[in-house]
C-alpha cells in the first residue's frame, strides 16, 4: 500500500522510542525510510518485523570509542543497531578525511547489519570524498570449492563525488542477500536455481535449507569468493569483529568506513568532472540489442527515492504496515 | 623448456639494458622472473616479445613526482615500463604508511601494465601493512548491458599480513586478460565461449574479433562491471590517468598503490593471527564432492614460485626463449 512518508516516519520513530531516545530513533528511521524509498526493501522496514525487530533491541552497553587517531577511530557499538552507530562512524570518517585527507573508521559489535552500504558511502561522497563502506555479517556464504558458510553476505559499497549526485555502486558479495532468504521463507516461496546449497552441499531452492546450508559467491566462482574474503577481513579482524563464524548472529557484526580525499593525488574539481564524464560515457555507450536504456549503478534506486520524495508517498508491504500499527 | 633461472635473469637484464640502466633493468627483470616462476605467464616474459617488447620501450621523459604529501604521492612515469615505476610507488607507499598509518600512491603514463598486482601488494603485506593495488588499462571490456570497450581489464590485488606468507588475492575484473587474447591470437587458437563479443556485440570465440570488440566482465553481470568501474576510477582519474579510452594503448596506463597499517584500528599482531586463522579455517572447511583440496587464493602461484626457486629452474615457452637468445 502507498502511505504518506511523513506519517510513516512518525510511526517508525514512535515504535523505535520503545528502546531508544528520540534522536537515536530519528537517526535509525532516516536510514530505514531511505532504504524503503529507494526500493531496497530487503534492507528497509522489514528490519522492524520478524523475531528480532529493531525496535526491540536491548543494547548491552553504551557505545564506546576504543581507539581514536588523526586518521582512524574504532567503535564498540554495544549491540546498538547498526544504522545508528554507522551514522556516527560515517560522520567521523567525513570529519577526519576532510581535515587529514584520509580516514578509516571501524565499528564492531553492532546488532544486525548496516543495511545498504550506499546510504553511508553517498554521504561521504556528498562531502567531495571517495566513500568505501563494507560490512562483515555472520557466516552464510561458502568460499569457492567449500560447502561451509565461512563468509558473510559481506556487502561492499563505493561512492564517488561528481558534479551532480554521487556515482554509487553497492553489492552483496553473495549470490543473494540473507534477508532475501528470510523473506522467501516467510512467504513460503522457492529461491532461484544456483543461489545456495543445503547443509550437505547439495543445490537447493528451499530458503530454509539454504539458511542452514550456505549461499554461493555472487559469481559462483573464485573471484567473487576472493572479494567476499577481502570484506570478511577488512570488516572482521581489522575492526575487532568476529570472522568466519556463523554462531554469533545477534552481535559482532563489523563494518568499515573509508573516506579518501581525491586532493591527495589530483585536483578534486577535475576528479569530479571526470566522474561525471564517466557517467556520460556509460550512458551514451552502445547497448546490447535487447536493452532499452544504459543504466549506471545506483540509478534505479536513486530515481525511486527521488520519486517517492517528490510525491510524498512510498509503497510499503502491507504486512509490514500492519506491524507498524496501520489498519 | 626448463632453463636455469640465474642464466635466464642475466639474459633478460642484458636485453633490457638496450634501453635502461643496469639498476632499472634488474628491477624490471625481478618482476618478470617472479611472474614467470609463479606460473603467471600471461604477465611474465611474454612482455619481452611481440610488436612492442619491453626492452625496446623509449621513455618520453624522466620519471617525475607531481604531488607529494605525508600520505600520498603522484608519479608521472614518463612512459617508463610499469614494473620499474610501480616498484618505486610500492616502496613509497610502504615508507609513508609505516610512518603515518596510511598511504596512497598513484602512477600514470606508464608504458604497459603492472602485470600481476600480487607482486606489489605482497611487498606491502611483507611490511605488516594491508596492500591494495589496482591498474586501469586501455578500454577492452564492456560494462554490463553495453557493447563498447569502455573499461580496461582493470586488475585488482589485495594482500594481508599473516604469521607466515601474506594472504594474497588478485584478479582481472574482465572474464580473461588482454594478454590471454594476444597469446590465443598468436597461437591461432579460439578463446572459450562467453568471454568476449565482437565489434557489433555478437558473441565471439575469435581472439582477434574480441580485440576489436570487447571482453565481458568477470561475472558477466552488473556486479563485476561495477567493480571494473571502481578500478577505472581509482586507477584512472584519481591518478591523472586516461579513462574509458581505448585509443592510448602505448601510454596513460594508471595504477594505484594503497597501504593501510592495521594498527590504525587494532593490534597488528592480533590482526596477523586472525588472518592466519582465516587461512586455516578455509583450508580445513568441508569441500565440494569433486574437489581434492581446499586452496586459498594465491596458493598455487606461491607454490609454483617456491618450487622454481628451490630447484633453480623455471619452465619457459620455447618461442620466448628463442627471442631472448636461447638456441
Amino acid at each position: 500500500m502507498k502511505v504518506l512518508i511523513s506519517e510513516l516516519k512518525q510511526k517508525v520513530v514512535n515504535s523505535l522510542q520503545n528502546s531508544f531516545t528520540k534522536d537515536e530513533s530519528e537517526c535509525i528511521a532516516n536510514y530505514l525510510l531511505w532504504a524503503e524509498m529507494s526500493g531496497i526493501n530487503t534492507q528497509g522496514l522489514v528490519k522492524m518485523t520478524g523475531k528480532e525487530p529493531m525496535q526491540n533491541i536491548k543494547p548491552q552497553h553504551e557505545i564506546r570509542v576504543e581507539r581514536d587517531t588523526k586518521l582512524s577511530k574504532l567503535i564498540n557499538a554495544g549491540a546498538y543497531p547498526a544504522p545508528l552507530v554507522s551514522q556516527q562512524a560515517t560522520d567521523a570518517a567525513i570529519q577526519k578525511a576532510k581535515k587529514n585527507g584520509f580516514a578509516i573508521v571501524g565499528v564492531h559489535n553492532t546488532f544486525s547489519s548496516n543495511g545498504a552500504q550506499a546510504y553511508y558511502a553517498e554521504q561521504i561522497a556528498d562531502n567531495d570524498l571517495i566513500g568505501i563502506v563494507m560490512s562483515r555479517s555472520p557466516g552464510s556464504t561458502a568460499p569457492f570449492d567449500s560447502i561451509d558458510p565461512l563468509f558473510g553476505t559481506n556487502p561492499i559499497g563505493f561512492a564517488f563525488p561528481t558534479n551532480d549526485a554521487p556515482l554509487t555502486f553497492d553489492m552483496a558479495t553473495s549470490a543473494m542477500t540473507f534477508f532475501g532468504l528470510i523473506i522467501a521463507k516467510s512467504k513460503g516461496v522457492n529461491i532461484p536455481d544456483n543461489m545456495a546449497i543445503d547443509k550437505d552441499g547439495n543445490p537447493t531452492n528451499d530458503p530454509g535449507a539454504a539458511m542452514s546450508g550456505a549461499l554461493l559467491p555472487f559469481d559462483r566462482g573464485y573471484k567473487g569468493s576472493g572479494i567476499g574474503m577481502v570484506v570478511e577481513i577488512m570488516a572482521g579482524p581489522l575492526v575487532a569483529s568476529a570472522y568466519c563464524d556463523s554462531e554469533t548472529f545477534d552481535k559482532e557484526w563489523g563494518s568499515t568506513f573509508i573516506a579518501i580525499d581525491p586532493n591527495l593525488l589530483v585536483d578534486s574539481k577535475q576528479f569530479k568532472i571526470a566522474c561525471s564524464d564517466i557517467i556520460a560515457k556509460i550512458k551514451s555507450s552502445r547497448k546490447k540489442a535487447n536493452i532499452d536504456e544504459m543504466r549506471i549503478p545506483g540509478e534505479r534506486a536513486r530515481a525511486a527515492h527521488d520519486n517517492a520524495e517528490k510525491s510524498g508517498y512510498v509503497e510499503v508491504d502491507d504486512a509490514i504496515l500492519h506491524e507498524l500499527g496501520y489498519n
